[in-house]
């Protein structure tokens, strides 16, 4: 949880983007009903989520620059941190349509609030309002960064993101569609491209990249005779480790208590795409693997049976899924440990420069998501 | 129609595209499931349409050169083409979940052709589909434009002008929601900002800017002692011609035979936002009004008697909306010809260079809709 001072300060730019983007409407001379809808819009789906992810990019930007930020370059960390709390609430918005979800932080998902607006069948109107949250990140972006040198790699990043997400989401949905379990097409590969493309890109890569080019970090540059490309090694740490915060996720789902993670797993009865069932589909005998295909993902009156008798075979001797997952846990910390202490630090010459990366903007990152799991 | 030459070669770089973008997801190691998918999707959804908006960037580009482009231009200009095909692909495919319309260009919508891929109540995935068109774009233009200075201006085109068609959509959405017509929310003014922001951009002025960048015009250049702002020129001129081009849609649904538009208007009995009813609701007596709330839009065992009073209305001597639209389209023909005349032309010393905006490119424009109602 972040400290309520950090997320006020965060907070207050988002007030001052909402005004931003409804001034331009007001500029654009749109209908004032129009306009409410938007800022209603923006309301109700960007700033109500933890903010990490946005936070993140100002927490970088601090460890690169290794001193507090100005005002000027907090105020610019922090656009480009509600640029991602932007492109998480358009993911979200449109992943809740896809879904038929119920609720989403807490609240009914927009599509269902906005469909009962009195306009008819038009919660529909949810798939543009989620793509008016993305177009709001390239008008932010152009109002406040168009004079920067790196103005052009933060178009890019998002829009690579962007496709990437959009990938994932797309072999999400068809190997696992909400309504059509099938667990044969669940596999480990396909878990790793998922939980890649659709989460990492965006929640791990994209703040360090942008603080990095924020901070003027270049593709590449020379330390101690080595060539070092900076936003390879970011991806290169990254994404292995946004992939193993969501192993962890599908891990507590099922092993979790409720206190431990808030909430009451229900991966096994929805039938999710998760590590488990894919490592036990992976290593699992026949006998275990016919017990999978009958009894995961089914709903119905005697679900909580069928839950139980999935966990007791990923508890069981043979398969035993904890093993397995903290020997995953266990090399995957290290192998990022170790990637992380390769990662060459700027010499004495170099220490207060903000334009090298850091074994600190990783180590932020991984202390977060492993403290989780104390 | 495009001729048959045109619209082969056209084509065939559309087929290049699809490969460079399946080839892309092989690179990225996607599963073949979801590359066959991505590939149907673009097959189905881009080149399927009249392609008048892509064909444009050719010609326009064609007459900014004053010359036969060389080869290499040609597949510049058609690139960026397909980008905008791209982009009508995203908001048709997404436009017509929204609607839940039943078919477009001769076969089902592509939501529910999707739906019925035995992947469950996936036909949402669509979403995710149209948004990876949109995707794409980015991802051409990546590859093709990067190391041209105009690069920066492509994406801020596409950016801005899909920003403005999401604008024009969300007014259209709350004004003329398809299932609650509420024919008090009908104005003039709001008919011309969903007609200019959700079809006038995307249609008519991002060919024209695309294919100046492409040429290098500049944003402001000096001739014969004036300041000439070309994209604003173009602007001022293409964007009330996307206007007319719908008010001319709007009036042939009402107004032309089958024979002339190759259909059977429906927006009367659909409740349609038209210029048609806007026209009628402001310049309608309080009686014909009352007509207009009781028949307009109602669709039943009697719409065929209420659509025929309708238009007895329309035709009505006071009211008369073809006399209104035969003065609207002398008014505004003749406002876009001397806006037109104005534009200054390259003086004899400039005539062969290919980056000053010509009157030619409006013109094409221009003869291109005012032969449709001939």
């Amino acid at each position: 949880m972040l400290h309520a001072d950090t997320r006020n300060r965060f907070l207050a730019v988002f007030e001052g983007i909402r005004e931003e983007l409804v001034a331009h409407m007001k500029s654009e001379k749109m209908p004032e009903d129009a306009i409410a809808w938007l800022s209603e819009n923006l309301i109700y789906n960007v700033p109500g989520g933890k903010l990490n992810r946005g936070v993140s990019v100002v927490d970088t930007v601090t460890i690169l620059l290794n001193r507090v930020p100005t005002d000027d370059e907090y105020f610019k960390a922090a656009l480009l941190g509600w640029c991602i709390e932007l492109l998480q609430a358009f993911f979200l918005v449109s992943d809740d349509i896809m879904d038929s979800s119920i609720s989403r932080r807490g609240q009914p998902c927009w599509y269902r609030v906005s469909n009962v607006k009195g306009l008819g069948k038009v919660h529909n109107i949810a798939i543009n309002d989620s793509c008016m949250l993305e177009g709001a990140i390239y008008h932010i972006l152009k109002n406040h960064f168009r004079r920067e040198s790196y103005y052009i790699d933060l178009l890019e990043l998002f829009q690579e993101v962007t496709y990437k997400t959009e990938m994932g989401q797309l072999v999400d949905q068809i190997t696992a569609p909400e309504d059509n379990i099938d667990i044969g097409k669940y596999t480990l590969p396909k878990h790793t491209f998922i939980v890649r493309y659709k989460t990492a890109y965006y929640s791990f890569y994209l703040s360090v990249a942008l603080a990095m080019r924020m901070c003027g970090v270049p593709d590449v540059y020379e330390l101690d005779g080595k060539t070092i490309e900076p936003y390879k090694e970011a991806d290169r740490i990254l994404i292995p480790m946004g992939e193993f915060f969501q192993v962890q996720d599908d891990y507590l789902d099922y092993h979790g208590t409720e206190a431990q993670i808030g909430k009451i797993g229900t991966d096994i009865v929805d039938g999710k795409c998760s590590w488990c069932v894919c490592t036990a589909l992976a290593h699992g005998t026949e006998a275990q693997k016919q017990l999978l295909y009958e009894n995961y993902g089914k709903k119905g009156a005697d679900q909580a049976v069928r839950e139980q008798a999935v966990k007791d075979m990923y508890n069981d001797e043979g398969l035993n899924i904890p093993k397995r997952y903290e020997e995953y846990s266990r090399n995957t910390v290290a192998e990022i440990n170790a990637m992380i202490e390769l990662v060459p630090e700027p010499g004495a010459e170099d220490k207060s420069r903000g334009d090298r990366l850091r074994r600190d903007v990783f180590r932020a990152f991984l202390s977060k998501i492993t403290d989780r799991t104390a």
